[in-house]
């Protein structure tokens, strides 16, 4: 068997991919056992340096192909990731923060449902947490359940015998062990920018939800952080 | 009690509002009983003259707000309403017509559903039809339910204890009874562009799956059809 007719008898999955350093630790697991197709979302973030490492990432863990979505949350508003007369909260917060964007990942999973039916993937992978899931309502399992049946009704895959899954390889995994992991398959954690205010090179604040998670990680998986920090 | 207390004191609905006969009919319902909140798509279809119509019928009805979204069902590709190298059928077929868009209501309902949330509408209506539905596996009853039941996973307002509904006012109507009950609440279907080939002026091609259903039902309802063809 040749390498190329071995690629092509793997499955396909559909990876989200933000350029954080979750989805970037979900390809890397992906691509153990899928052909990946990678999407990224355009959605007026804050944080477009994302949209960079995403890129680099694809590239790195060997992604058949990337789309970036350019989509129109902030036409809705409603989060002070997409609403610029929002503050991004630099304390801990109670409950679920003004960082929640309505709706997100419905949208983003909407998308890569569409995207699995045209290139004929039956899985998505998302890089949803259970343990850290700083209380946004869309990361539960039980809303990920929901997301997979949804998808096996709304589609011509589904209703025609070809039942899609949603994999969720982070969901029980602490921060700690989702570097670790990640280290193991190789991830460069440098490329990868998890900050809601990060500036236009990918340098992280420091001081928000997403940083603090991200930097308790490193501390406890006991490596080296190798985040640049502005 | 004055007619803007009353207004206020109504619920709120977001609407989806393609500019169709359907989506026409089903913002007259709500009006009946909402204050309504229209959303329509701006996704690369042929038939972008359904955007104006949309636009006209927001006013006629008096939806308190229309916002079209712009998103890239283009970028992923894979129906004749998307992808200008697949032709537009002029015969009926045999199963899920190749005018299937991948995931189209699921990423339109994600949208209503966050716009929905900032808006704090607690229903969102779509003109789904289990009767004349043309095949899409995401037009039916099933579908339908397993969106709700999501869409109360997905947010805060629905975890904060306020349910959120889909209402699907025209799911179990003909064409013609569609048409019957719209004439009843003064839609001007001569506004409406239903044709999956509209040309930039509105004018239906009379052939497409689209405006034979449109023509027939017109016909079974015993009304004058007002299409503008081309």
């Amino acid at each position: 068997m040749t390498t190329s007719s071995y690629a092509h008898s793997r499955p396909r999955a559909v990876v989200l991919l933000s350029g954080g350093l979750d989805s970037a630790t979900c390809l890397a697991i992906a691509a153990q056992e899928y052909d990946c197709y990678a999407i990224s979302f355009a959605y007026g973030q804050r944080h477009n340096s994302e949209l960079a490492a995403a890129a680099r990432l694809a590239k790195a863990h060997g992604a058949v192909d990337h789309r970036v979505i350019h989509i129109d949350l902030g036409g809705i508003g409603g989060s002070a990731l997409t609403d610029m007369s929002i503050d991004v909260p630099e304390e801990a917060s109670l409950g679920i923060p003004v960082t929640y964007v309505p709706a997100r990942n419905t949208v983003f999973l909407a998308f890569a449902l569409g995207f699995a039916e045209v290139v004929h993937a039956d899985t998505m992978v998302i890089g949803v947490n259970a343990v850290d899931y700083s209380g946004y309502p869309d990361c539960r399992p039980e809303y990920i359940a929901a997301f997979q049946q949804l998808a096996n009704l709304a589609t011509k895959s589904g209703i025609e015998g070809h039942p899609l899954k949603v994999d969720t390889p982070l969901l029980h995994l602490s921060k700690a062990e989702i570097i670790q992991q990640g280290l193991k398959l190789g991830v460069d954690y440098s490329l990868t920018v998890s900050c809601y205010q990060a500036d236009l090179d990918g340098y992280a604040c420091g001081k928000c939800d997403s940083c603090r998670l991200r930097r308790e990680g490193f501390l406890a998986a006991g490596v080296a952080d190798p985040t640049r920090y502005r």
